[in-house]
């Protein structure tokens, strides 16, 4: 496996403005966005404050990120990391059933909103996962739930979960479209509340009214939080620890943009990720 | 005299952004900046890393930006700022003659390069001055040197000066302008070293072949440093010391772009400035 200098996690502006000073630098590296560009971006109606462009839409203004882009040779891959894994002197990059290497990782990936599940952290990796195609087959003959907070992104990992599984409890939390349950699958509603377990693994998902007993829960979100991607991370209230040179605690790992807290806006986010990227240059350079 | 909300000190990238969010917020504030947004920004060929413009000039972005700052109704006043005084609950900001109030400063003066003579710190204010038109009374009869290092700035205070003193030895450093003396004035030639003294106030003009005999000194650059211009800052190498939110070590000063140290970067400076205009606003709305 070709072992890359970079590898910009995210693609809203702080992702972008990142690559840009990678590819300047010719720096070997891939942009994995799990959506093209910026589902909050264009959410937007007007912009006013990113200077140079004045009362634009956050549509328009990310036409204009993803045309500069475009223009400098970047290319934008539509993948979601699942997790990333320092490996001493190297990160391993896992998006779905790929793998990839980088000698760096420059994390973008927005705010983090939704709260976690109690009992969420506690039986992470003891019945919790947050990838289907990457854990899916470990839950092969069981019964699992799938919790799909996005929009919809979580059919897909719900579709292959119910090849695999003895059955499946599919949540579209978010998703408003009309979906046949496919075999061994069960759409349903309710709140999801809390897991329960034995302490070692899990046994339950507690919903506001039910039950469910499941040996597995997949949890899908537009954007995990950051120590839950990057195990070993600082954060602190979620935002990833960054010092002014975009440095977390993990050299060679930087973060910027919305991840690395308030305030959450267009302009902090570019300046951030443009730093970020001078900054794993300069490490690259330095090895 | 009405104290504003805010002032802001210098009108390149990063003063423009914070100019932008002070707006928004509806506060009262100047924009005082010594040359129309940024000497810096102008020399600029080729712009690529700015994100959402692609391969653009400094001078067609500085035009978007003064624009956008047009279109929103900011004015820039061409104006230097020559010292700031915290006074407690308020800032005294001088400008020339002029004089204003702020409950918050924005510092964006962008980096500052000129090395210190010999002896500058030592004499300030027992001889050495950065403003003419402020200190030149208390030199009335007596023989001063101007230190011009600004492409012809300093001409009009050399100009008010030699109305002033007994004798002004005018020394234009980089500006290329023929001119011709005025009365009590003489343009002279050489490198300017060290300021001499007998510890309590300046006696001399150490130049590289020569000395001469000066009882004070005005040093006109195009950018001070920062801790000159408002007495108590925080800095570090001349960088001005801010944390995330820019915020320095004076309730009420801000700090950001260029000023605040490396990497020297457009869109660091307009990320920056947005997050001290919004801190600015926030510190506004506790008081
Ligand atoms: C309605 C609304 C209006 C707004 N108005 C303004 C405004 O006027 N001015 C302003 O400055 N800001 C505004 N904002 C905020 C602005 O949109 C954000 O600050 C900005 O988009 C942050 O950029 P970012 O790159 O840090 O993160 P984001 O834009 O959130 O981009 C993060 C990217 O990472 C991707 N991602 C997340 N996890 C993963 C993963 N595991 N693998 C791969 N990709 C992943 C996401 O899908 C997304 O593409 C507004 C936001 C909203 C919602
Ligand atoms: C040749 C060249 C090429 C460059 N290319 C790039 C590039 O490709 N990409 C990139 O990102 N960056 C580039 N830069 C750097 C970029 O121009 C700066 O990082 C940016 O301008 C910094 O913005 P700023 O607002 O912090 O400071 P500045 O742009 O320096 O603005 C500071 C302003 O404050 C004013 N000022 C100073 N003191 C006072 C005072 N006492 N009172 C009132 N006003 C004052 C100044 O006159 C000026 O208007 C380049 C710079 C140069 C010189």
């Amino acid at each position: 496996m070709e072992r890359l200098d970079s590898i910009v996690v995210g693609c809203g502006p702080a992702g972008l403005s990142a690559a840009l000073n990678l590819q300047i630098r010719k720096k070997s590296f891939l942009v994995l966005g799990s959506k093209v560009c910026s589902p909050w971006l264009e959410k937007a109606e007007r912009v006013d404050n990113y200077l140079g462009f004045y009362g634009i839409s956050g549509r328009e203004l990310r036409d204009h990120f993803l045309d500069h882009a475009e223009k400098m040779g970047i290319t934008i891959h539509s993948e979601k990391v699942s997790s990333i894994y320092h490996m001493g002197d190297f990160f391993l990059v896992k998006s779905g059933q790929k793998e990839y290497e980088s000698k760096t990782v420059i994390i973008t990936t927005g705010v983090h909103i939704e709260k976690q599940l109690e009992g969420e952290s506690d039986y992470l990796g003891r019945g919790v996962s947050y990838c289907a195609t990457c854990d899916g087959p470990l839950f092969r003959n069981r019964k699992v739930a799938l919790l799909d907070y996005t929009e919809g992104e979580g059919w897909e990992e719900a579709a292959f979960l119910s090849e695999v599984v003895d059955k499946l409890y599919y949540f579209p939390l978010k998703d408003k479209k009309e979906r046949n349950a496919l075999a061994n699958m069960e759409i349903e509603e309710g709140k999801p509340v809390a897991l329960k377990g034995n302490g070692d693994l899990v046994q339950a998902l507690v919903l506001d009214q039910r039950e469910i007993p499941v040996e597995g829960v997949f949890i899908i979100r537009e954007t995990q939080r950051a120590d839950v991607l990057l195990p070993g991370l600082e954060t602190k209230n979620g935002a990833i620890l960054v010092n002014e040179m975009m440095e977390t605690n993990i050299a060679g790992a930087y973060g910027a943009g919305d991840c690395t807290g308030k305030p959450y806006q267009i302009s902090k986010a570019v300046g951030q990720g443009s730093v970020a990227g001078l900054s794993a240059v300069s490490f690259l350079e330095k090895r």
